[in-house]
């Protein structure tokens, strides 16, 4: 595709670790140019590249790195020309605000913000999960806006929920139990710091546990043309911070409705695809869920990045006779490409191939 | 205690990472006196401070480390002289063999070594928790010994056990979950390299998920005079491995039999003492259990010391209703003091008081 | 000492780092009593258990942890009662004004704080270095104040200094260079983020290298009675930051102007003493410098707490033919204790003896 | 070039660190194609996949983890078919006598080994530093082989050695201290345990020093047609490990013949280039040294992966009046990349176009 047929997109809170790895995954994109970078009033009017902190692999794209960074508004964006969409980093009590700012003004918002994802006529989106939510945005009209939102799940969510999916689809879910081991770049850059984490580890990340049981639910449950029906199982979870850069490691524990051996578990992950693999969406990894023999692995350092840190890796699959049905094993996805940036670039896929955008 | 009335012990393994332990627990101990260290044969010979890779904090003290090492065998260990009993620290293949020979011979073992944990007459000790098994060595002397072993618990078992006890008295158990995130000294000091964890780590411990399982269960269960009854309950691990020197920290899930609110759960395990703390013994924490009511403790780094190292320290408790009686917590012990070296003193203390030393 | 008759002392700035280090430095002191505990607005009103983010090994001395915070002001500290000097670990640009708030009504400061250092009526002490240079105290009359200010060396610069010492009596000193690699507490609880540390270092230390090498001379300088004249070797320092709680580590290269073996520089070291020893001031450790002579040490985490955390730890002492007279170590110290609120105590401790306060 | 034409090469020891990057390295290569595996007799008969702990970022390359390794020896290697010449990343104490075979029987030995090094007739090359000491290659005949040995310096020397050599050909070079923060990975998967380094660094690296101190002599020097006469400048290193897995950072103190100033070395640095850059090699980066002007770079995290880690980055550049001509910069390059496999691949590349193999 030429630049010049290329949708353009906005990325307000774009100097954070998530507005990073936007803007890598925007390097290059197929169908889509990052156009304006949007942040804080404290960044707006410095260079992207001096505003910035930049602390992700590879350089800053020399294009982006040159740009002005404006106030994440409306009227602040919309001033830079004509923009398709946008792409929201920002912190959930600036969302609320912003984000419906653009949706009522007619931009879609693709966001990796909490601050709407539970409003029930807001869909969470995984493309190879919940695609078919996606039609509930019709709903945000009643709010007088004239686009609509769509969000991402919480980073820790969407690796539990990927995991999870096929096991929901082959098996039925009765009760999940999952304690995190969460790197540190979930925090941003600021989140913690060093004093308080070499040689330990912080049993406790505030909100998460709450979000992480809301999500899985909401995510996996049915939408029946009206409302989404969350899903009926159990869910549980511990959330821990660990000295580890980036990958969220999670310790699954599934009671499910039906028996499933190990191999028929692993046989379900492995063959398991969704829209954005029939679709051929440019940032859909080949496979979502990546299964590994090794008795050691998914380890964070060393799987992270499969599929591009689109793929979750799960390994130590076994089964487990605390619950009549149970099954046990470890998932770890890259929190933030799969658990944010890279899952809203495939929602804003998916959003444009089925015609939203 | 003047030190000619001190029982004489002997240190079998006294140089890797649980045997300094041994050293330093047994310094200026009231009254045991450390009268033999005993190693590897690559070991022998050496003094004590030149055989030892001394790695814990404080000094070597000062007698011991001009000891010399002698080679862990009955016959060596005799030669230095008259002694009252053995601790071992011995790996647990050397263990079967090595701890058998003394107990043949008359010799008292304290054993840290898995070797003979899961024997039918061989008690799995935690003084806090069930003394009263202490009787069952009597039924060792069928096997020709002129005397005993009684062992420790796996470290990480130990620090679960502790903080399941109270609960199982008081409200009963039907299932528990147990996530653990380990630290490197559990995997001693070549265990762990620094390439493999740093900025990672290790979803996987080698044999560690069953004995957790298996140990639980019979340390928490009743001896009726003839032999123990393992505790009826289910449970299930996963074991992590995190980049944290000392203190393993336990995500735990459990289902009561009967209903506790998170305060009733917090006062049981505040108020729980055993016979250590009745017998005043010189090892013993004066709280097994120590409850933090910040909603980010326990951590590693600034926990792992309570009580000397001998209590584990919970927070985080949570009721969860993923079970009709379900409760969850986060609890943390020192992994070489609780969990090896300072258990196995406590032991040979309640040993002694109990008469069967 | 009666409890009636210590000294009386206030501390500024007592919740951070350092502060806590004070704090814990006077728990049960000899000769001083904490009795009054002052920090920034923010933290004014609470108790110091609340205001302070304790972090530090062992617990929040009880009777402090109850007391009161108050804003560091002169007005604020002498509201709650008499005191006879105060204690700074103020923050640089606060210290500024009211350091001589105090000093200018009367009570003497012994500060941490780097903002009068380099005035030439202010001494910096190391008690084992430069105990004459108090005397210049004195000229602060001048500018109109009833006490005085005495500071403290930056903390990299305070070991270095210590290793400088004996060499520069025994064998005078033509040049230094010091390569330093810096622990994270340096900086204080907020200053190092784990993302930018982890897996990584940091080859820069804002305004460290500038200080080592001033702050060198002046305290290595000779006091004539009107001034103070500094030393006039040269020296150079590149200042690094690692992934180290506690503990500064510097590799040391000397050209002396005398010609010394490795063993006269290792027994020159091991004899030093000063005036602190000779007093027996209580906080001044037995050994200043400790010499040792295992191939790789000192290591942070194993020799930082040597004496107590006030001994510095020399190591890999070589003869270095890339000066006629060059001469090579690794010299490592405690950075928040002999570095910051040790060496203030002691400076305290010195000026009761020497009549100052 | 089709793979038909591409020079064949074995790499001997291949399984460990310095092995596997060659392995990622040689993957696509140009020119060369890595067409059998060996190292030691333990992983010999093994597939490559199961021998290697592969431990570096990306995959094994498929057709290679298939491969089957064979014993690192002249028949073995003959015995899977025709080679060109061989990368040998052997321990030294093994690659003294295999590589003296291979050499011998007229296969060029490319080494990343110590064990020939400092040998008169063996040139260790720096592609853009003294690539006319290959020619030396020509007096191993007098040895009776058939073939050569060419030689890579050690990886903190070529880090070292890259950032002088614009320096000593524009200002001239006096004296040299250099103090280092080493990576783990330069000292093998094994090298270093977790519990050793965690919190901590080891001021010491066996044997560093002195490879540093000859190395670059040897390689800055001149190469007069008959023998290679070492720089006379003088230089001094103090090595030391950090918490760091892949990158060297070393604080380098130059006194130079003439004066530069800081923008003087700058400049010197940023345009120079080598024979590897003239000639174009595939794995010449573009720029061997690039120049940060930020205040805290480079840092290992972030820099190690510069110009695919060929390229040094150095920072900081500061005039020091510690000498007349007195200079003080940091310099990082990657140990395993341009310090062992990378510089070796440029080796091959060089001697191939200058016609020794």
């Amino acid at each position: 595709m030429s630049k010049v047929d290329k949708l353009k997109a906005a990325l307000l809170g774009a100097t954070g670790m998530v507005g990073q790895r936007f803007v890598k995954l925007l390097e290059n994109h197929e169908i889509f140019e990052l156009s304006v970078v949007a942040a804080s009033p404290m960044s707006a009017g410095k260079k992207y590249r001096d505003a910035a902190h930049w602390c992700i692999e590879g350089e800053i794209p020399e294009e982006i790195g040159e740009m002005k960074v404006v106030k994440a508004s409306l009227e602040d964006v919309k001033r830079e020309g004509q923009i398709d969409f946008v792409f929201s980093a920002l912190p959930s009590e600036v969302a609320k605000t912003v984000e419906a700012e653009f949706a009522k003004a007619g931009v879609p918002v693709i966001s990796d913000a909490s601050a709407y994802r539970m409003e029930d006529d807001v869909p969470i989106i995984i493309g190879e999960v919940n695609p078919d939510h996606l039609e509930i945005v019709k709903k945000q009209s009643r709010r007088g806006w004239k686009s609509f939102i769509i969000t991402n799940p919480n980073c820790t969510s969407n690796v539990l929920i990927l995991a999870l999916k096929p096991l929901q689809d082959q098996f039925g879910i009765k009760r999940v139990l999952v304690s995190t081991m969460q790197a540190l770049s979930g925090a941003g850059w600021f989140g913690v710091t060093s004093m308080e984490i070499l040689d330990n580890l912080i049993p406790y990340i505030k909100n998460e546990e709450e979000k992480v049981e809301r999500e899985a639910l909401k995510i996996l449950g049915s939408f029946d043309g009206a409302r989404i029906n969350p899903a009926s199982f159990k869910i549980s979870a511990s959330c821990h911070r660990v000295n580890v850069l980036e990958g969220h490691t999670e310790a699954i524990f599934i009671e499910l409705e039906a028996k499933a051996s190990r191999d028929e578990v692993a046989e379900a992950m492995r063959k398991f695809k969704g829209k954005p693999q029939e679709l051929n969406l440019p940032t859909a990894p080949e496979k979502p869920i990546i299964v590994r023999d090794e008795e050691d692995r998914p380890q964070p350092r060393i799987d992270r990045y499969a599929g591009k840190g689109m793929s979750i890796v799960v390994g130590r699959i076994r089964e487990d006779p605390i619950f009549e049905n149970g099954i046990k094993f470890i998932a770890l996805g890259h929190n933030t490409i799969r658990g944010a940036a890279g899952n809203a670039v495939l929602n804003a896929e998916l959003a444009v191939k089925e015609g939203y955008i």
